[in-house]
């Protein structure tokens, strides 16, 4: 079939919104109409070819929400009609680490995933007779993708796409960290490093889980009024106080924080998060993507006196059976979304969310077939 | 009253074996007679000058075992005769760590014993009208001692005190880095680095908890032995493998450890141990303390994969209540300690001890009063 697609031909060149071929599912697979899908921080960093293993041409985007309309041979769990969320991170509920109960990092088609192709070793999508990769093995920038079933999360049907898409990471990523990695307890102190959609997500993670004092850390004063929107009770500008940021932050928690989570991607701040940490049991968990290369360091006598050291991807989420619970605590209204959806475009103008992402003027742009 | 005692007079100099003077317990104390006592590292470390924040004259020791002979005013756990175990790492059960339920780091007399001083800010020991230094709330280089109610563990009264001794620092620094700061569950797999005294304990804590796969790590071939006599199934030497050591590591591990203890202090063991770590969820535990600065790094993506660092101290024991526990697990011969008590003085002999122990020709010395 041909579908519309906006194509990464080339780092650092925009998106080109061209029609694809796609080819329909195989065994295990689903095809997919996607019907939205926000624009996150990740594509923008593959596009911009700061990721080494970036590949192109491919069809980039991983945070969707569409509507089943073919299943491949011998897929169960799914039917034409189904909505469902792409995951980036899959859960076939029989590899080791799925099995584990320890963790949420799936391994079942990490290999091929990283190539940017499906598991059988091939694409779906071609262009003019020239395999487009995959992208995360989501590839959300298409108005149809075809996923493998255990990629998959199945949500209710009165979810709406627009916002239910962001689930797919951002919210997932920020809710997840508090509620699955962390598991922050009632009455607990939190400060959150970083005051952009991770972290505003992170906060309104912790105001559901009934943390007492939440503290937000950004250099942006404007980030302020965000913070308080999602639960935020104290807000710090690390260039505005007299003195050392760890002493502030572990004062304005009563003696270091329960929880703290980086939201930044910067080494340095990890250490501060780590370090304004409560003594004997504070936790830190790293959500930010660092630049290649670059060290976390602090002094082992942090860890020995009681800190941890964790981190987070996908908010230690399992896709498919966590997340929907998301999108019910969504349509619940114990979490908000639309608020944080700062732009909508069509998929013609999808290179526009990109430049309003990298001018730091949206929270989330959404692109809407 | 008088009592003998091994006196630090100043640093890098042997002890001095004379007769102290010592007060009587104050309001809350209890004075014990101490049976026998182990030489730690930590008391070397100290001794020798590398302890920035030593004190002198100090009395030194702090794994010892003794009967309680005279209690202070208003004390009510303990009364003459009790078999006892000091803890330098007290255990009020009323200040905000002990109320946690999360960490052992009681701090309701950190600042005091911080400065060699008893909770009151003074010391009961005296040489010729002279202060002598509390060390680590201790100090049981001496045959008798003075401590607050809070830091005697009441023990039963059939155990050795030449062998329990051990449980006052080594034993439960090891065994309890499996138990209370891990929670190692049967079936994991662990990589121990460093078979020291405290090494051989976390062997023999993963053996009691029923890990399957221990593996140890050391630079000396003649641990070998010692490591298999506690329960270590796989021994490594670094220096003996050809390539990557992590990379061995995860392969003996079968994709990484489930968890790794340091027993080095060596910072850049401790990002071995780390990384030997399975992805998702290996959790390695830092329990050699480093040299005064040193730090340790690696790349946050290995947290963001889900290992997780942590260090322990005291083996995270609550002192009163979880180091009885670990004298019945000796005297009911899940643990042993007998084997690693490898060279026994009376107390004008502790010098002796320390040389052995620079030498690296004991596990254990004890001291017998």
């Amino acid at each position: 079939m041909k579908t519309r697609a906006a194509v990464a031909f080339e780092a650092k060149k925009p998106l080109e919104i061209v029609e694809v071929d796609l080819e329909g599912p195989r065994a295990g697979e689903v095809l997919v109409e996607i019907k939205a899908t926000g624009i996150c921080h990740t594509d923008a960093y593959t596009l911009d070819g700061l990721d080494s293993e970036g590949l192109f041409p491919s069809i980039l985007g991983h945070e969707g929400a569409g509507v089943v309309v073919e299943v491949g041979a011998g897929v169960t769990s799914l039917k034409p009609g189904d909505h469902v969320i792409p995951l980036y991170t899959p859960e076939c509920r029989q590899c080791k680490s799925c099995l584990s109960r320890k963790t949420n990092l799936c391994t079942a088609i990490r290999a091929t995933q990283g190539k940017g192709l499906m598991p059988d070793g091939s694409s779906r999508f071609s262009y003019k007779g020239q395999a487009i990769h995959h992208y995360m093995g989501c590839s959300t920038f298409a108005n149809h993708t075809v996923l493998p079933e255990i990629a998959l999360a199945k949500i209710r049907d009165d979810a709406p796409f627009a916002k239910a898409c962001y689930i797919g990471c951002g919210v997932t990523t920020g809710i997840g960290a508090v509620v699955h990695t962390a598991g922050v307890e009632p009455g607990a102190s939190a400060v959150v490093f970083g005051l952009g959609g991770i972290g505003l997500n992170v906060l309104q993670g912790l105001k559901m889980v009934g943390a007492d004092r939440i503290v937000g850390v950004d250099i942006n004063d404007s980030k302020a009024e965000w913070g308080k929107r999602f639960g935020m009770t104290h807000f710090v500008n690390p260039t505005k106080i007299s003195g050392d940021l760890v002493a502030h932050l572990v004062e304005l928690t009563g003696g270091g924080a329960d929880y703290t989570f980086d939201c930044t991607g910067n080494v340095d701040v990890m250490r501060t998060a780590l370090e304004a940490c409560h003594r004997g049991w504070g936790e830190s968990i790293i959500i930010g993507v660092a630049p290649s290369g670059a060290e976390i360091r602090t002094r082992p006598f942090q860890l020995v006196t009681g800190r941890v050291w964790k981190g987070s991807a996908f908010g230690g989420a399992r896709g498919r059976t966590d997340v929907p619970k998301i999108v019910d605590w969504y349509m619940d209204g114990k979490i908000e979304i639309d608020p944080m959806i700062t732009h909508t475009f069509p998929l013609e103008r999808i290179n526009e969310a990109f430049d309003l992402m990298h001018a730091g003027e949206s929270i989330r742009s959404v692109v809407v077939f």
